[in-house]
């Protein structure tokens, strides 16, 4: 059986004061009616039935995710009690479905990426899953860079090793690289031998558990011990104290010897920023992004405007420039700045007579 | 018996959203907690009594007037059906202090100007007064410039004609010229021949009069009629209805042979846009004007933030912009365009949708 896993633990606050910790981005509609979280559900319609999605998120969003996700059963929504980066997360969740089915197959995705053109995606899904069948190893998904993007990691294939199985076709993985700086990321593009690394892994439950019992032994005999019990929340609190922190990037993928990827030509953001947003949003006659509020712009170009209140929103002689308001908090960010987004936030974490804006 | 005179009849739309129809300038605490109209009376203090101070206002905002200036009489508070520029504004005011004292004196103050160094304001107030007693003319204060600025009109003196009458020197005035360009402006001052036009006059009741007669007899005509009435709603309403919409500044003062200026000292601002608020405000390290609000801002300089929501205001990477929050609008301005906020109050008006922002 194929089951989805869902990463959406994610506790993001680039996108303060629209995401808070009680709402992270996942659980917002940035773009249109839906939640992200949603969007990332719903694309996998016709390949994985809801019934066959684990999410996992903080124990805190549990019921947000209920509530957003009727379909999904509430034994596969699984709280973390605390952050510890991807790789526990991966292996909580390749742990319980191991049990319930020892020839099943995991499909990995964060719940807070856009993806352009879903058919495409799907298509490229299957492909990676008949990958991970076919070779017995660990497959991504790598998205063809269109631009000399700074801010995605990389990963670099062997143009020779083609293996076909499904529409698309896989490679081996040479290695996984950081984000690159400019020069850098203009040579990855032009050698034609980089990909953006999506963060989607597909995988056999027990493929991904021999990596982590040679990769990352310590978390393995966790894994194992949680195996053993009856995943319980208790069990599941114990495992996530014990596990390191540490991403499943870093503590498998670039170690492990057999990894493929399969290319992926749709549209694909990690969507990182109020920057992002206002990129991939329908934009009027001076490049602004109004959303919905009443507006009045004089001389002004380039801005994103996100606000819910109802409130009219006045630009004049204004540009490049992100607007959001909430119930408690306005923000004006140069859309050059928008990764300082986060400075507020820490600054309003320091601040006792602040943190209630959080 | 000295009366002052000020006028309050601005529907000022330079401050959008802070300004509204409802509450124009005068009516609002730009720096501090009084607002521009109390802070004018209440300079006059030990010069002219609260009971000698008629405020000439819009008809809507008599009950606002009597609220801020609790003892000013209700009978001193002259409602203005529409407006009508501030020739018939001087003209109403002196027909009805005249009708009550043949024998007196007016000062005539805008409602909404920003002025420094009360006392040599007083000071200057008392030498104008003497003058307008002595020589029996229009009087007009006159702002010595520090700068050639290009958003004033200006007052050219005759430096000979020094006249003696209290502490402060009075001279002819030669002409009154209109807001200047930049070159025009530094001529005038370096000439030591120009002042800036305060909109402040002194005159007796009588001369003015006198002068309405000669220069814009029609006008006069209705102001006689005004004086042989009950001086009630109606016969006001007449009166403005009747007159025709010119400034005491064309219809009169560049008109009249015997004028003369008393050069002030003290600092003066009119207050005619966001821009001058930040100027005219404290200031923190960063040349940031921030009131009230919780803030959290992050490499952003020389902005000016007016709220009183209570909600945090964050700017981030953002220069020299005024955000402004009110109940049912957030205005976004670049601080070298704040004079076209005007064109978001034209949009408003002009538009049925937003009409309700105004």
């Amino acid at each position: 059986m194929i089951y989805a896993v869902v990463m959406a633990g994610g506790s993001g606050t680039r996108f303060w004061p629209k995401s808070t910790k009680k709402r992270p981005k996942q659980f917002l509609n940035l773009f249109g009616e839906k939640t992200m979280i949603e969007e990332t559900v719903n694309r996998l319609k016709g390949f994985v039935d809801p019934e066959q999605v684990m999410v996992v998120t903080n124990t805190d969003y549990r019921t947000m995710v209920k509530d957003l996700l009727p379909s999904t059963n509430t034994d596969f929504i699984i709280g973390e009690p605390v952050a510890k980066n991807t790789a526990p997360c991966v292996a909580a969740a390749a742990a319980l479905l191991h049990k319930k089915d020892p020839d099943s197959t995991m499909i990995v995705l964060p719940a807070d990426h856009l993806i352009g053109k879903p058919k495409e995606f799907l298509s490229v899904l299957d492909s990676a899953v008949k990958t991970a069948h076919q070779e017995g190893s660990l497959v991504t998904i790598g998205i063809n860079p269109n631009r000399p993007e700074t801010g995605y990691g990389y990963i670099q294939f062997d143009k020779s090793s083609e293996i076909s199985a499904g529409e698309h076709p896989a490679y081996s993985v040479k290695t996984f690289r950081e984000k690159p700086d400019l020069e850098t990321a203009k040579k990855f593009l032009e050698s034609g031998e980089f990909l953006w690394n999506s963060g989607m892994f597909i995988w056999k439950t027990s493929v991904i558990l021999e990596a982590f019992k040679k990769h990352l032994p310590e978390m393995y005999k966790c894994t194992e011990k949680l195996m053993e019990s009856d995943c319980g929340e208790d069990d599941l609190n114990q495992f996530y104290h014990a596990c390191e922190s540490i991403s499943i990037d870093y503590g498998i993928m670039e170690k492990a010897e057999s990894v493929h990827v399969v290319p992926g030509e749709f549209e694909w953001n990690d969507v990182g920023s109020w920057t992002a947003v206002h990129e991939l949003s329908k934009k009027d006659e001076n490049n602004n992004v109004i959303g919905k509020s009443p507006i009045s712009l004089q001389g002004s170009k380039s801005n994103l405007i996100y606000s819910e209140s109802g409130k009219m929103i006045s630009l004049v002689g204004v540009d490049n420039i992100a607007v959001v308001e909430t119930d408690n908090a306005i923000l004006v960010v140069n859309l050059d700045k928008s990764q300082d987004v986060k400075k507020v936030v820490e600054d309003l974490k320091s601040n006792p007579d602040k943190e209630k804006f959080l």
